[in-house]
């Protein structure tokens, strides 16, 4: 039954099948063009050189063939049995085409095509779309999308930069802000396994790809930017479903009246109350991040299977004022600096000059031996009283990879608590940050951002884990 | 009259004199050696290096010469006028060593020397210390200190990474932080005036040596990482003559149970309440950044000399969601974000495309055009309702130079309001953002950090010009 939307079923045990946006068995690209300024050529070379295996179907009247492919003149006319259509045609042929891709029955779109509800004029050509997708059984992600992207499949149906595969998925109410974290996230060692560009979000919002992609095998955590929220009814109840099985992080954005009002010019946003949506998202364990960087730092940190987690933190420096910084922004959220087992005292004091501080936090003060950092991160492992462990490095560019192959073959396979490390310097020490972050080691800029991650890290995960006692 | 200390006069009328810290007529290195895994190794290289004209002695009673220079057996030894002396000799000499330097009428002394009041045992040493040097007028910067920088003296008396020369100064508690801040400042396009590495302050603190960098013509912006202050008397006075001409950026550790217990083995300092400590800022009008990043976010800032200041922020974006990002970001600190005049509005709809938005945010949509950026930036900063603008950029990485030129060409000379950009993506981007940062225009990732930069800056200098409007 093709018209059947799941989302009008109990909240939590039903959600839309997308998989045909992410997936689909084949793909008309409306609005295809092979003029370099336009969108349509930015579109449909994305799709061409991400190397998409499945058909793909060029429309657009005026031109007959493109990259060596066959150009259809109308959606009408392309070989039946399309799951997905990409839009990107001018507004005002719109509602056209959608009408077109209903009648040829492709029940799925990505529309690119700007100039609805978030223009002065527009909202009443969104209302038209929104209630003929809604009559008529589509499933629409946008208006004024970038476009949607599945790495596994290779599909970049998206007019932004291509992203590195991982296991993020990104759903984001603004494209550029996409390819931008793409980029970012890449050198910070954070890939993506899907993308969706929601814009306007006339019809599918962040809440019905959340819930889809919580099956998603390929998605580990789900990230997202948003300005508003339409059609949020049962957001706790379906959001709590999902981060019941992989972590959510937003950042929300329209919070103050500036903000509203930039969001209602920029995709149509309704941002409504800071003060409500907080309160939500704490109620389905959504966790929040302050901008896109710390999303990625935050993600860096839920990507890694580690067994355990509790809020009991070891810091291991080799400098005091980082130790420092650490322990501040680990208490001030949440988390504890513990007292060491007196054995573990002992074996760090057995191998650390005299000067070095072995109470936690513990600084092995100033010291160019790789080794003394893989031995001090085995011995404060192997203490019961520590749940993770907190590593802040600070310069030492000239033994940087010795340095990260050391704390990497620090790692206990098979019992890994969270070690993440702070390693405050230039540029000039990316070598040894990507030695760590190959051994699956998250690295930040400043002890304070590792404390950070830390602690959302461990207090969603303890909060995870009670909730599963309680059900 | 040698013991006279300054420090006893009225407070913001007098400070001690610490021209021969930094810029001595020769100075002797106590401890130096040739043996590469010590740190009076580190300190004589990094001089040697560092080219300091000035005569240096080396003190060391088991060698005869090093790096090609005569080797002193004691201080008594060393050619008289000596202003300076770094001393790096074990804990248990220390004392000998300072009586010797007092002696032989050598004032001023760095004791890179560890193992004083931040160890268990070692209070009583650094008392004797600090009495001794009281009664003497002897001048001390530490001990458990990393040195000291001029860049400008090239005077690199210090065991950290030398940084680039610049016009920041930087006081820190942690030496280890000033190695590493100079090298992610670097990176930054942030350079060091000066660098004094406190240690446990028995004498000198950060209050003293802001006091006197105040008057230094090559420090236009004094940074400061600290994890307590001693001998604090008359801080908001004293540091209110200093902020009354130059910024002064704070990032103070020891906030929690946990950072002041880590603080006190560290540099053995009383971390004191923080909530006393914030007020004391807010009087003195200290700004207080979280961690080094943000410092270095804001010293970029406040490093450019704009010549006004006030709270109406325009935003110019190519894309809708950083223009909301840094909308929220500037409202949730005081800025606003006005209605530009209707005349800026026509000029801005008559060169942009029609479905651009033309209020404040401004959204020039996706445009790889550089000349429309320079164009718009012109004409929003032509607009009297707008006192400064944040630019946010994303991605654009094939026409970054072009972009960079083009945002650089439309800087104003003669009346310089303040231009902050945020341009999110990779490190794909850095020549773009260098182009930027050499033409005196500062770059954040995010458009968040750029919004708090600005926030920083037009608050803090809104708060000296009244500050002087009303003395």
């Amino acid at each position: 039954m093709t018209g059947f939307h799941p989302r009008n079923a109990a909240a939590g045990t039903c959600f839309r099948d997308l998989r045909p946006l992410f997936d689909p068995i084949s793909l008309a690209v409306i609005g295809a063009t092979d003029t370099p300024s336009k969108i349509g050529y930015e579109l449909i070379k994305n799709i061409v050189e991400g190397g998409f295996q499945n058909p793909v179907y060029p429309v657009n009247p005026k031109l007959k063939s493109l990259m060596g492919m066959t150009v259809y003149r109308s959606v009408r006319d392309v070989p039946s049995g399309v799951e997905l259509a990409v839009v990107a045609v001018p507004a005002s042929q719109a509602m056209t085409v959608v009408r077109e891709c209903s009648e040829s029955n492709i029940r799925h779109l990505v529309i690119i095509t700007a100039g609805f509800g978030e223009t002065v004029g527009g909202s009443a050509l969104e209302q038209e779309l929104t209630t003929f997708a809604k009559s008529n059984g589509l499933t629409i992600v946008g208006p004024n999308s970038a476009g949607i992207v599945n790495t596994t499949a290779r599909l970049y149906a998206c007019i932004e930069p291509r992203p590195v595969t991982g296991s993020v998925a990104f759903i984001s109410q603004s494209g550029a802000f996409g390819g931008a974290v793409f980029n970012y996230a890449k050198d910070r060692g954070v890939g993506f396994s899907k993308f969706v560009s929601i814009g306007n979000a006339c019809d599918l919002n962040m809440i019905d790809i959340a819930s889809f992609l919580a099956n998603d095998p390929e998605t580990k955590v789900i990230a997202s930017y948003i300005e508003g929220l339409k059609n949020a009814e049962g957001f706790v109840e379906k959001m709590k479903s999902v981060t019941r099985r992989k972590p959510v992080i937003v950042v929300k954005v329209g919070r103050t009246a500036a903000g509203a009002k930039a969001a209602r010019s920029h995709t149509g946003s309704l941002a409504g109350s800071d003060a409500i949506f907080a309160g939500a998202c704490k109620q389905a364990r959504i966790i929040r991040a302050d901008d896109v960087e710390q999303m990625v730092d935050y993600a860096l940190a839920f990507l890694q299977p580690f067994d355990s987690c509790g809020p009991r933190i070891g810091i291991l420096s080799d400098a005091g004022g980082p130790a420092v910084a650490a322990a501040d922004v680990c208490e001030e959220n949440g988390l504890r600096i513990p007292e060491i087992s007196t054995d573990c005292k002992k074996q760090l004091a057995s191998i650390l000059p005299s000067f070095a501080s072995c109470t936690n936090p513990v600084d092995m003060t100033a010291t160019l031996d790789p080794n003394l950092y893989q031995e001090c991160i085995r011995i404060l492992f192997n203490d019961p009283m520590i749940d993770g462990l907190i590593l802040t490095i600070t310069g030492h560019v000239r033994v940087q990879k010795e340095l990260a192959r050391a704390i990497s073959g620090a790692l206990d396979r098979r019992n890994r608590k969270p070690l993440l490390v702070s390693w405050t310097a230039g540029k000039d020490v990316d070598e040894g940050r990507s030695i760590l972050l190959d051994n699956g080691i998250p690295v930040y800029l400043t002890p304070e951002r590792a404390a950070r991650a830390m602690a959302a890290l461990v207090k969603h995960k303890m909060i995870i884990q009670k909730a599963a006692m309680l059900t």
